[in-house]
């Protein structure tokens, strides 16, 4: 990301600091830390003040951190993570009223307090808030993201024949995802037949039958950003009811991004889907309709029955409705779709769309 | 693992809770928990007492847990977590004190204490430490992994030709080892020529040259256990300089599998690697010479100059002394080492061992 891209979304940040009497965040969430900071690496934290953002890290990473985080005070810490941060803040005389994230471990916030002698409030989600509307950058890496995914899937469905295990075709798709340079952003999920009624399945031995059905879900995950789409697929003869289930889940997925528009209740896009597969008789599904998704795979906002905002402009949610029936099929469409201010814009529409593959 | 095999550990952990005068753990750590109940999906807590072990999931899981777990009694949540976990806790009259551990969210840890209405302690790194010490079933699992592993890095080397780029490698031993029925243990890392200085070097779109070097650092999970293995080859013609180094990491390795044996002091083990590396004159690796090997690739005990222990018989070690040259070239030899009370046994004794590949 670029240094302004940084800088603005920091100087958001600081608004919201500044609102709650915070003079200084901790940030230790690893995607988190990523967003303020621009580094890519691992086991490092961020601090960030009203007038200035620091990257903790460790030998290991320094060279990196001193190519990506140039807005940022580099700190090389010889100590523990949470007594070199503390010891930072004791530092900043003018810091009276420190936070952490809440998702930080409890032994990380006691060693916090202790080194830093400062007040501790833990946080809300600020930055998971700010996070959540993607600006230009962000939303052009998610976008190659979902480009490179669907290529990798158009090539590797060329390549599905009967025989195959799940595990072996969830290998050839990484292998096409790292072709085209990126990495997943997730371990991915293929399940045959009557696998896919498990949402997480772990691919396995299972061989691919003549007539059979495979569900794929994966991501590929470039500059950091991460997509995230599911297809189905009827290989050899298509069975009618399976067909029947995959558009009504089509159908479903249709409705709720015809909803996807800023300033639309999150809720009403998560019951516009469910209306579609309940009109056909079928079992609603017991997970969220979509999440968001970016620097993470999943983030906010959630999009479930739940969900009480509305979608704004540049947050990109996927949309994943489904259909479960244990013992007999699975089918779930997921596509990534980029909330703007009069509709909506789907990432990852070259992505493979027709139910029959592999057919002779 | 078998039920037997889980009871036999939490009967150990008992031990540690009743002299911490804990009358119940909260288990939160990921892996813990796949430790305490057999349970390998995502999203799960334990709650141990002096009597039963519980598994908390949801709808999601509950069918899985039932197969995984026996021996464990299943809560299928409907609150958010903290809040199931410590209503649970409500109902258990005997709970006096309660524990949780240290690595838990402070937002989760106060849930507990409200919902819950008891007392907690943070619980040092109990299970942490009873893991370090393998049984029959986990050690079979590492040595399975570490064979496929092995057998997959051989396959993959076949194929190392010039122009093959980084991230490609790594797709194609990723398959590898799917194909083999496994799944990496963590984001396999590629590094050609001097990228190879950065031990986190990210696999890129670097070309193989006619004479180059290769480093590759990757793991198989098989049955949620891992192993982490690290080769380092020369294609074309061998740099003399290059081999100088190589044979020095060998060597160091070599100088610390000799030691490894039950009771050995950890940092003299760690020292016997770093003082090879010294004698040729040659920079001394920043890193330990290894780590704990298990459910997690990093785990207990730490293998450094800031060990305090012995090592004790069941661990499993890696033992990985490195030379890193920035803008030069970094050669890291790694395997895993399982602890015996006479010495040791390399669990990767399989895997490729030649320096020279792809030569013509």
């Amino acid at each position: 990301m670029s240094d302004s891209a940084i800088k603005k979304r920091n100087k958001i940040i600081r608004r919201w600091l500044s609102k709650d009497k915070i003079d200084c965040l901790v940030v230790t969430k690893p995607a988190n830390v990523t967003y303020v900071t621009g580094f890519s690496g691992d086991d490092s934290w961020a601090v960030i003040t009203g007038r200035k953002a620091y990257l903790i890290t460790d030998s290991r990473y320094t060279e990196q951190a001193e190519k990506e985080c140039r807005g940022c005070g580099i700190i090389e810490r010889k100590k523990p993570m949470a007594e070199a941060a503390g010891g930072l803040i004791r530092k900043l005389k003018f810091v009276r009223t420190a936070a952490v994230e809440k998702t930080t471990s409890i032994a990380a916030f006691e060693g916090l307090k202790k080194s830093s002698g400062r007040r501790f409030k833990q946080a809300e989600s600020i930055i998971e808030a700010v996070r959540s509307s993607k600006d230009e950058g962000e939303i052009a890496a998610v976008r190659t993201a979902a480009q490179i995914a669907a290529k990798a899937l158009e090539q590797t469905i060329r390549d599905v024949r009967p025989g195959i295990t799940e595990n072996e075709l969830a290998g050839l798709l990484d292998l096409q995802i790292r072709k085209l340079g990126a990495k997943n952003s997730f371990e991915t999920i293929v399940a045959f037949g009557s696998n896919a009624s498990r949402p997480h399945h772990q691919p396995g031995k299972r061989k691919l039958k003549k007539d059979d059905t495979v569900l794929i879900d994966f991501g590929a995950r470039y500059k950091n950003y991460c997509c995230d789409l599911t297809r189905c697929f009827a290989v050899g003869r298509i069975n009618p009811f399976y067909e029947k289930v995959y558009n009504a889940v089509k159908e479903a997925q249709a409705a709720a991004i015809k909803m996807v528009k800023a300033g639309a209740e999150i809720r009403r896009v998560d019951a516009a889907a469910r209306g579609i597969i309940r009109k056909y008789n079928l079992p609603v599904y017991s997970h969220g309709t979509g999440h968001g998704v970016g620097l993470e795979v999943h983030e906010e906002p959630a999009v479930s029955s739940q969900s009480k905002g509305k979608l704004k402009a540049g947050e990109i949610i996927t949309i994943e409705p489904a259909v479960y029936m244990p013992g007999k099929l699975g089918v779930r469409i997921e596509d990534d779709v980029l909330v703007k201010e009069n509709g909506c814009e789907v990432l990852s529409r070259d992505c493979p769309q027709q139910l029959l593959i592999a057919s002779e």
